[in-house]
């Protein structure tokens, strides 16, 4: 059973989340995919961050351009954390994306990452140290990760 | 029956939006004001949408600061013919608001105003000359009303 | 005869008006289409601003770059409602257009869509959600299209 | 007679212009104040802009925030030299206007100097160069000036 | 025994952080407060990055302004989530601090909330939607807060 | 004998400057070339400031990218006006050049062109209708330009 | 003899190079003030630059706002280690002055510090850690400083 | 033994930091390059910076893209001057770059040079101006490269 679902709002993004399920795979955590647009399905949107929590997610990663607001509609829904990816898919290259999914006002968080692919697989380095803090395994996948990036360092 | 609601994203940006609803008092238009937040309250914001037009709205005018998502979602939600305001209320001073407002996706326009109390005032302006095309007598205000604008200008 | 007026400021910009003729198309809606450049050919701009509405225009979508005047300066001509379409044609990527555009005084609203061909497309939309409110085929076309979208997000 | 026009696009900008009266006045140079707004007044704007050069005007300083249109719309009338002075009277604190007025296309130039009062002094001195090209009288009053600087830094 | 950390580049932003002191305290959640310069002091930090897993720490929430490197220096001496809260405190007014913050490398994330007090308010919110994952009398207090939220907006 | 001096601060912008060229010789008048750093030559753009005059140059059009000090260097050396063109060539993509050249301090004007070819062109737009109010010819040749420019548009 | 000159541009950043002033002070390093506008008095400039080094001065702190293009000019002159200090005193509040230094071409280095009063601080502390390379109670004033700023954060 | 510690992010940056060896070794500057993350291999980065200037070093440049943090942590564990160069490596284009090592808070300053390929060749050049200081033969390279760009300049 997925713990993290990974949200995008167009099938034009799934290249870019894809670093984002290597990641996931990476590290031992299972996950789901979907397509949702906050503003062409918003019932599809809200029907999904109603059921988050009783499916089993524990943790919600979406990623979209421009202005960007699936990743504050799903928080909008839920009480799950939910991380944002911004994409660089329009013509201000990520600056919309990233302050769109920012900027969230006080009470619904959106937890940010950078924008594009550095971004993607943050997204999923972040929710293995959130489930790491859970799951003996997840946390036990991660301290190794980091571990071999000094390694590569040495 | 107001054919214009005008809904802001929080209490405190009630002085943003009065400008709003000067003008459209002003032009003769009969308006509705409401608070709703597209993320503490997205529900009162999906009702809204799904029934403006079967109450008798015909136009919305949104605004919002920072992450700005409500006119963007109350645009999910209906086809009326959605008018954004982006406020300068975060560190970000409007630049954000104003991203998140216009960069909407295929499909779902948002009519951006300018950042602050010029487009508040604009939002009015627009919505009258929208429904001009349909109102005779709300024409005739708009004309006169940019008339008198030449008028002082002499 | 043509109930939208899409005007483009150069020549060069047939291609990124290109999505709006398509939209409008696609939504059974009658448009025409010019070149007016609010500097080169300004007499021109103003004759078409000042005779839109008689010739039975009820909504003009305006489409440049980088100074990006000509949204406004029609505004400024006419009271029919006026979309704008920033693009990203100068070295400053549509920045300078959508500032240029949005950032209209109080009392000439200039509706404003995305930098690109999101706002090409949008300003299609909106011009039809517009026109919905007053012939009903219109109406059923954007809500069919609409509906259509979220068949997709399924 | 003035050789120079000084235009703003609203009285509100009677304190932003002043500095450029000052510097006019100290060089020795006539000039003649008018307040015109591109949107508001176009009619306006373009019997100043088509009668300008036959008055005896051989500059026009314009000055303006936000969209500030008023100095390429002036610029579509006459192909008398226009100096643009960006204004940071909106929430965007003048980058707007700046883009606005220095991102002309081919064929109309506006002479843009920077946003605020010193801008608003170099739109005189820029002016004063150019008539000095032409008149010795200012040449001097040029270079008596600039030599002052020089001694004030000494 | 605290959950969370909340880490300062400076005692000059106490009242900065003090939001996110208060939506700790709301909610009933644990923490400690700490000032730590990821520049002046760097050994303080890496300390407190290698201890705090182990001294029971779940979360670490770091604000800082300007350059802002907290937050990413702390991530990289710990694999415990950690939440950056960009401040305002700099002439570029937060835009440098978000930057900083958000663009961190693949493999050592930061969740980079809003700049300044929505921000500050947000980490704390973000905070117990991670440890909700965990605790249900957290889980219960954010659900809660956001069903208090939807009432407001009634 | 040339009355305008072009100026660039590479050898690489050649490319860069040459819409300039074109244009001058189009609208018939003379012109000169040079190649002068603002940094790597500051005595040869000394002198050439200080000698332009004598030599019977009117008009100094100076093109630069990144820092893009050379049109305020020049404008330093002489009271001949000079006109700036931002060039697109750092990292920056020309808001550096821009900014650089357009915020020249009270005293000192450049009058600013747009970044890239379209300033490129201006700049000898604006030095013939500056031209143009002294040499009866050069304002013919500015007219029918002009006049050509909305047969175009016809 | 003084080792570190300071140079501001004009009378009115007194108060922003005060910062500087006292951090050398308190370091124990001769210094030297004068007021160079690059613009006004490049010939004072120019003489500056070129007697530095014979002077006995080694390090040059340059600070400025707007164009902002003192330390280039300075640097243009000498090959001493130049450090210049972007000053927000313009309506562009300081990014103009940053990439006005910073985007020095290839072959004139700037070392650019921060905006405002964090970059006037560390113009005095990088002046002290290259003097230090040389003289040993420099490097030992700045070591002392370094050990000073870790206590306070114990 | 080298005087000069040239440090990048990531092995990917190799090529960015190239231009700065070929300036080294044109200026006769002995140095050593090393691939060190600030946030994968922290502790690399602390042992390098404690022990920098006991090894012989006396400058360290820095290249790092995005969050690019690695030029301020160097900074915070060593007071040899330190010279940071911003890659352009991100969606962001080195504007996050920049503002992340420029923005360093007062004590701990980081000398910063031009985004991309201008910087890394400064970074080189004002190490050469810095060790010119105090080795004469690194003067006379430094002086005789300068006169050779005069040269060009002819």
């Amino acid at each position: 059973m997925p713990l993290v679902a990974v949200v995008m709002g167009s099938k034009s993004d799934t290249e870019s989340v894809q670093p984002t399920l290597d990641i996931l795979t990476q590290l031992g955590i299972d996950y789901e995919v979907s397509v949702i647009s906050a503003h062409r399905t918003p019932e599809k949107a809200r029907q999904f961050g109603l059921e988050a929590r009783s499916r089993g997610i524990e943790i919600i990663i979406a990623a979209a351009g421009a202005a960007a607001h699936l990743p504050g509609v799903l928080a909008s829904w839920t009480t799950l954390p939910v991380i944002g990816v911004p994409l660089a898919s329009s013509e201000l290259k990520g600056v919309d994306a990233l302050y769109s999914i920012v900027q969230m006002p006080a009470g619904i968080p959106v937890a940010t990452m950078a924008v594009g692919s550095a971004g993607a697989k943050n997204a999923a380095h972040l929710a293995a140290e959130i489930l790491g803090l859970k799951y003996d395994k997840i946390r036990q996948a991660v301290e190794k990760h980091r571990s071999d990036l000094q390694g590569e360092g040495k």
